[in-house]
């Protein structure tokens, strides 16, 4: 089987609030917008879904105990960038955009970078990072270089 | 900013299990495999890390509670194939790699398409799917077409 991701979709519980975020607010622009799902490209061959989460939770199995709150929800994405200073401005736009910082911008040993994280309004966690031991190739392979 | 996820970062109770489901049986090669945690490239310019929680939990933000379980996660990550067939196919080998199904495979009128779930060794839901719809040009780009 090939080694892809196609969606990473998050369960949210007011569509039009998380487009203003993502939308209005970051920016972004989406391959297919409409009342029930928005779809942004953030990757070559990879869209991020905005459904409401009562409907994810029937596609994926009715007959489970609902979702539990996104803040809860043992996951990270992460946008990295280019320099410290890009990490700052992206999290200051994220909050003029909605969202929440969990984790303020600061310096990230484990990696010998910097990052914060912000929480989009329905809590999911997406961490901003400059990490220089991580680059993409022009193919779009990633590599760690040794630091 | 660029519209760009970097990494999704899923929490896991125990590595060398999550390893064994997505490195031996799977069969997706590492970018980077440590005993403390594997990266998995899933696109152009986009990792999958498989951290435990806790090592997450505490770079996200120590004092908060501690997240949920990952099958309570509101959340689906989608592995999108060019078959019926080989959706049967890759939820089979899954489920031989130590996942569950979650649904089982079957027609998706919603998107005309054929879809499975399956929840990998810590709960966490990837739909496979087959759509028609939905289509990746040769630079990446992702279209939806009207059906």
């Amino acid at each position: 089987m090939e080694q892809r991701l196609t969606l990473v979709t998050l369960g949210v519980h007011d569509l039009p609030t998380a487009r203003r975020f993502y939308v209005d607010g970051l920016g972004w622009e989406p391959t297919l917008d409409l009342d029930e799902v928005v779809f942004l490209q953030v990757a070559p061959g990879v869209l991020l879904a905005l459904w409401p989460v009562t409907e994810l939770q029937a596609d994926v199995d009715p007959e489970r105990p609902p979702f539990g709150p996104a803040d809860a929800a043992p996951i990270a994405l992460a946008h990295n960038v280019a320099s410290e200073a890009e990490v700052d401005e992206i999290l200051a736009r994220a909050v003029s955009a909605g969202g929440t910082v969990v984790k303020p911008a600061q310096p990230a040993p484990a990696f010998k970078g910097y990052q914060g994280y912000i929480a989009d309004p329905d809590g999911f966690r997406w961490e901003i990072a400059y990490n220089p031991g991580l680059t993409v190739g022009p193919d779009g392979r990633v590599e760690f270089s040794a630091s």
